[in-house]
C-alpha cells in the first residue's frame, strides 16, 4: 500500500502507431495511425475511461528523417499537427487533459497564446502546452533558416516567448465579461491589461482576443534537461517530462529541480516531475519478453542505425560497423543531455551500435520496463516514493494494444496499492494534476 | 423554377453572436458566443442539417477595437481562433465544409500548410483556407511590427505564401503510403517531392509531414477586391467571398474575375464567386422590418461611429457631428475597395454619419435584404441567374435565430425553385462546391 494519500500523475504519451520504432509492423498495430483520426478517438477514450491525467503529443515541424532508407521504413513521417488533433479530440472527450507540443522557435507567441487559450475554452479547462525549442536542422530549414539557431539563443527566445504567452493569457480577468443586454455594456475595460511587450526577440502589444482560461491559464509543460532547460523549467514549468535510465539519475534530477524552486518563490508541489516510462507488460515475465521480442525482431537495421543517429544528435553512423563500438562523438547543438544519457549507457554496458539501437528502439533514452504488472508497479512505486517522480508519462510500445495492456494489467495493481485514482476529482487538467489555479498577474519573476 | 440544373453554393458565415453589431443584445442571442463551444456545435449542426456547403469563420489577430467606449460595448473582442474551433467542430459534424481564415502576414507557410492538411485529414476532406493579408495596425503590433506592411508588400508575400503552401500540400502522392508490414516498407520515397523553395519572403525546404489531403488539397478561398487582390484571386482562388451593394457592381466584378481566368489556364467553373448576403427574414415585410428595427434600435452611437471608422479604414470620426455629412477621407493602407464602396454609398444616398452606420451595422458593406422568403429568394435567384454570383455567403444577423430563419423560411423557397440541394451529393467540400479534385503538381502558373 501507499505510504500516504499522495497520488501518481499519469500521462498517456501517444506516438502514432506506438513508441517502439517497429510498432507499425506489429500485427495488431494501426499502421495508418498518423492519418487516422478514428484511431486517436479510440485511444483518447480508452485513456479517459482509465482516468489518465492527460494525453500528450510530441511534435516535429518537419519529417523526422531525410535518409531515404530509413524514411522508406518509418511510420513517423506523416502525422497530425498536435493542436489541430487535440482540438478535435476535445470535442469527443469530457475530462482528460490535452497536452500539445508547440515549438517556440518556429511560431509567434500571439498565435500560440490564442490557440491554447481557445483549446482551453473549448475543452472546459483541459489544455496544456509542452514548450520546446526544437533541435533539428531539418525543421529549421522549413522556417527560413539555413541552420538551427544556437542552443542558448533558442532558450533565450523560449524564455521571452513564455513570458509573453503568460502575459497575454492574463489580458482579461475572470469577471471581465458582464454581457448586460439592458445597458449595452459587454465588458469592463478597467479589468483589461495591455501587455505592450518589447524585448530582444519580440514586440507584442496585446491584449489577447480570447477570454481568460477556465483553469486560469493552460498548464505549462517542459522537457529540457540541459542547464538552460533546467533553469527555464525551474522558473516556469508546471510539469516536467524527462528521460532517465536509473533511479539514481532520476533522484538527482528531481532533487535538483525541486531545490531550484525556492529561488523563484515556488513550492515543491508547484512542479510535477514525470519521467517517461516505456512498459511492455505480460501476465508472466516470459510473456512480457515474448511481446518485446516480437517488436525487437521487426527492427530493420537501416531504421535502427538511423534512429540511434538521431537520438545522439544527428551524427552520421552509416560508415561504422553495426556490430562495432560507438565512436567518439563531437559536441553538438542538439539535445545535449539526451545524447549524454545514451552515450553513457553505451559506455557503461559496453554496447555495439546494434546493441545500443536495440536498447533505445522503444524508449529512446527513457526507462524501459519489460515485466509483469507487479514488477512494473513495484518500480513505479519505488520511483514515486523515493524522491524520483511525482508521476509518469506512459509510452505505449504499440497502439492500441500497449495502452490497453497498461490499463487492464498495471492500473488495477496501482489502484490496489492506493497509488492512482479510480475517478477524476475535478474537471480541469490543473485539478487532475493537483496544481493550484494561478492568480492573474502573478507572473514568474524574470 | 431554375432555368437550368445549376445549383447555388451556400456558406454560413458565422460571427460569434451574429453579424449585426448589436446582435448580442437581441433577447434570443447567445451573448457569450465567442467563448461558448456548445453554441458553435448547435449552429454547425443546424447548418449541416440544412445542407450548407460550408461554415465560414472570419478572423482578426487582435482585438477589433482599442477605443475604450466601443470596446466596452462590443461582443467581438474575444472569440475562438478559427482553426482551433473548426478542428473541434470537425469531430462533431460529418459532411459540412469547414473554412477558416488565416492571415499570410502573421504566420509561417509551413505551419499553415500543416494545420489545414491535418484538418482535412481529420474531417475527411472538408477543409478550406480563406487566405487574407490582414489590414489593421493593431494586429501588426502583436507580431513585431510597429505598423502594417504596405498593401503591395502584403500581397507579394501572400502570393509567395500561397505557392509554398500548395507546393507543400503536394509533397506526397495519394498512393505514397504502402504500409507493408511484411516487407517493412512503409512508404515509397520515389513519390516524395521536396519543395526547396527560396524566394524573396521565405525559404522553406519541405516536405510536409502530413499525408496528401483526402480532397487532393484543401480549398483556397479569398476575399480581396483590390487590383492586387483580384489578380491573386484570378490565379489562385477557388472560392471568392466578396461584398457588393448592387446587382450591377456584382455583375461587373463577376465578369472581371471570370474574364481573367483564361490567362491562367483556368475555366469559369474553377472559381465560385459568393457575395455576402445579410438577410433579415419575416413571414411578411412588416415582420421582417420589425425584426430589423429590433436590432437597429439597440445600436449604441458609440459603437456605430466606431464600427464605421473601422470599415472605412481606421479613420477617427469621433470629432465629427454624428448627424452631419461624412468628411473627405484620405487614402489609406487598409482594404481600399471596401472603404470605397461604403463612401460611395454615403455620397450616392447623401447620408449622415449616423445614417451610414445604421446602413452598415449589419452587413458591413455586403448586400442587406430585409424581406420575406419570396423577396429574398427572388434577389438571390436574380443574382445567381444574371451573372452576379455562383452562390452566397449567408451572414445571419443574430445567432442562432437568424440562421434558423434562413433555414426554415428561405431554403424551402430556394428548393421549390430547384436552386439548392436537398441532400449532399458528395462527402468533401470540393464535391459540395462542384470543384474538380486537383491533380498533384498542377500548380498555378506563377
Amino acid at each position: 500500500m501507499s505510504k500516504s494519500n499522495r497520488q501518481m500523475r499519469l500521462g498517456a504519451f501517444l506516438m502514432q502507431t506506438g513508441h517502439h520504432v517497429a510498432a507499425w509492423r506489429h500485427p495488431d498495430a494501426q499502421a495508418d495511425a498518423g492519418s487516422n483520426f478514428r484511431h486517436y478517438v479510440e485511444i483518447a477514450r480508452l485513456a479517459e475511461a482509465a482516468k489518465f491525467d492527460a494525453i500528450f503529443l510530441a511534435d516535429s515541424s518537419g519529417i523526422r528523417s531525410t535518409d531515404q532508407g530509413s524514411l522508406a521504413r518509418s511510420a513517423r513521417s506523416v502525422f497530425f499537427e498536435p493542436l489541430t488533433l487535440l482540438s478535435a479530440l476535445a470535442a469527443v472527450t469530457e475530462r482528460i487533459g490535452l497536452i500539445a507540443t508547440v515549438s517556440t522557435s518556429f511560431h509567434e507567441p500571439y498565435n500560440v497564446a490564442r490557440k491554447f487559450a481557445s483549446l482551453d475554452q473549448i475543452s472546459g479547462g483541459r489544455a496544456g502546452w509542452n514548450l520546446v525549442t526544437s533541435s533539428s536542422r531539418s525543421e529549421a530549414q522549413n522556417f527560413n533558416y539555413d541552420d538551427l539557431p544556437e542552443h542558448d539563443t533558442r532558450y533565450e527566445r523560449a524564455a521571452e516567448f513564455h513570458d509573453i504567452v503568460l502575459g497575454l493569457w492574463d489580458s482579461w480577468a475572470d469577471d471581465s465579461f458582464l454581457r448586460d443586454k439592458a445597458s449595452g455594456i459587454y465588458l469592463d475595460t478597467d479589468t483589461l491589461r495591455v501587455l505592450d511587450h518589447r524585448g530582444p526577440h519580440f514586440k507584442v502589444r496585446g491584449p489577447l482576443n480570447v477570454a481568460r482560461s477556465p483553469q486560469g491559464r493552460p498548464v505549462v509543460v517542459q522537457a529540457g534537461a540541459s542547464e538552460a532547460g533546467r533553469a527555464l523549467a525551474a522558473r516556469t514549468a508546471e510539469v516536467i517530462f524527462v528521460a532517465h535510465q536509473t533511479l539514481e539519475e532520476a533522484q538527482t534530477f528531481y532533487a535538483d529541480i525541486k531545490g531550484r524552486l525556492p529561488a523563484y518563490g515556488r513550492d515543491p508541489d508547484d512542479v510535477k516531475i514525470m519521467p517517461g516510462i516505456f512498459p511492455v507488460i505480460g501476465r508472466t515475465q516470459a510473456e512480457a519478453e515474448e511481446k518485446f521480442e516480437a517488436l525487437q525482431s521487426r527492427i530493420d537495421p537501416v531504421v535502427g542505425v538511423s534512429l540511434l543517429a538521431t537520438v545522439i544528435g544527428g551524427i552520421d553512423l552509416s560508415g561504422y560497423d553495426v556490430d562495432g563500438p560507438i565512436p567518439e562523438l563531437p559536441q553538438t547543438n542538439g539535445p545535449k543531455s539526451r545524447q549524454h544519457l545514451v552515450v553513457e549507457l553505451a559506455r557503461r554496458d559496453k554496447l555495439t551500435i546494434r546493441e545500443l539501437y536495440l536498447r533505445i528502439a522503444g524508449a529512446r533514452g527513457h526507462q524501459q520496463i519489460v515485466g509483469t504488472p507487479q514488477t512494473i508497479a513495484d518500480q513505479l512505486q519505488q520511483w514515486f516514493e523515493e524522491g524520483a517522480a511525482d508521476g509518469f508519462n506512459i509510452m505505449p510500445a504499440w497502439l492500441p494494444g500497449g495502452l490497453a495492456d497498461f490499463v487492464e494489467l498495471v492500473l488495477p495493481e496501482l489502484r490496489r496499492r492506493g497509488l492512482f485514482r479510480t475517478e477524476y476529482e475535478g474537471t480541469t487538467l490543473r485539478e487532475h494534476l493537483g496544481l493550484a489555479r494561478p492568480a492573474r498577474g502573478a507572473l514568474p519573476a524574470a
